[in-house]
């Protein structure tokens, strides 16, 4: 039997009425970029904000948008080996907070995106993903040899090399993420520094077989209040990080 | 002495001719998006492809968008623990070709990108970070702690681990360059299935303290040619992939 989990125990319920797959997408959700900004433009917008506005919540339709470009980003083989947790919930947000060394935007944001990886390949989960391939392409031998050589070959692996595979193409997911709240001007914050395990238990992932591997928190600069803000940007050199081998 | 690699050998030199630091980008190389496509048409627009078209190279100016974003990528700590290897040579891209199992993007597109991770964090190298942030923004004393720390906290981890640590940083670039690429209409390829070490050694990698992570040839797609752009995008239902927790 699976243990409830701290987010269970703490609402004191089942861990079913507040915790539901997403509604699908609506159908049109694309909301369009009315500023025309450019990606290079976008991405000297954002950084990685430390103080937001509680006072502001991020609407619906961009929390969509963020969401949808996440579920959009490429992984290996298709097998987007990870899962997605939208949370507004106040005491889990707050729980969530003090897991990650206090770091507020966690709880003055109004939505947290917790990226969970898969803690192996498996079977079934291999399997999943082709018959989602056959439904969308037809049957063709092609798909089931592909993903039968992939089981092949990730299955019998280690647990731990397979978590870092899938948490990789998470990470692919948060480059998409990123990019997707910065064309909506909605704010975010990368975060690593948090203690997984019991970010684990809050959202009940082990019993899922998940693993909470990044967060990012959406809200909006509170611009008098951040002191990063003021900060200049800080990159590397084109010449420092890039060789051409012509 | 470092031993000379096999792009040297390749190419019969010392391995200083061919193997240059990337000049500064130009001041303006904001390239507009003349489309206006907004990110989630892009990322619908954008496919692993599969055949390139040999005939078409990718104009300088775009290739620089992409690398720009790639270097504009956030990271953990602002470390940018990757460099870059932006190929063209016919030679050692076919090296590559091979120690990837023949996959024909890379030589049939006109660029092949390498994302190289550190294969550990050391003091000097973060030092360097360090510096950096001092330059941009004066010799906070938070700057000095903040460095301090996660030297303490990183040098003295396995170098698996913080090479792990590394390459997920590098996979958000990958996020962002497979964006900046599908902005700039260009077409990108996506690539884990290769031989590490054997680029590696074509590259030079070890010797820098770099190891290829992965992928990433750009050009323009065959349309006639590519099976793959025939097939319907497969991802996950939002249903399957979101949990809100509200």
């Amino acid at each position: 039997m699976a243990k409830k989990s701290l987010l269970d125990r703490l609402l004191g319920r089942n861990g079913k009425e507040n915790i539901a797959p997403a509604p699908a997408a609506p159908k049109d959700n694309r909301i369009p970029n009315m500023t025309n900004k450019t990606l290079l433009e976008q991405l000297d917008w954002r950084y990685a904000t430390k103080k937001m506005d509680p006072a502001k919540a991020v609407p619906q339709e961009k929390v969509d948008a963020i969401v949808e470009a996440i579920r959009m980003a490429p992984t290996s083989s298709g097998t987007q080996p990870f899962e997605l947790f939208v949370v507004t919930n106040p005491d889990v947000r707050s729980q969530i907070c003090k897991a990650a060394g206090d770091q507020t935007p966690i709880t003055e944001g109004s939505h947290l995106l917790v990226f969970a990886a898969w803690d192996n390949y498996t079977n079934a989960r291999i399997d999943e993903v082709a018959d989602l391939n056959v439904k969308a392409r037809g049957d063709l031998p092609l798909i089931g040899q592909y993903y039968g050589n992939l089981k092949a070959n990730y299955v019998p692996r280690d647990a731990e090399v397979n978590y870092a595979h899938a948490a990789r193409q998470a990470y692919i997911a948060l480059g998409v993420g990123l990019v997707a709240a910065a064309e909506q001007e909605v704010d975010s914050t990368p975060m690593e520094g948090f203690d997984p395990a019991t970010v684990d238990k809050i959202l009940g992932l082990k019993e899922r077989g998940l693993r909470s591997v990044v967060l990012l928190p959406l809200g909006y600069r509170d611009p008098t209040g951040d002191w990063l803000l003021q900060m200049a940007k800080v990159r590397k050199s084109r010449e420092t990080m890039v060789t051409l081998v012509n």
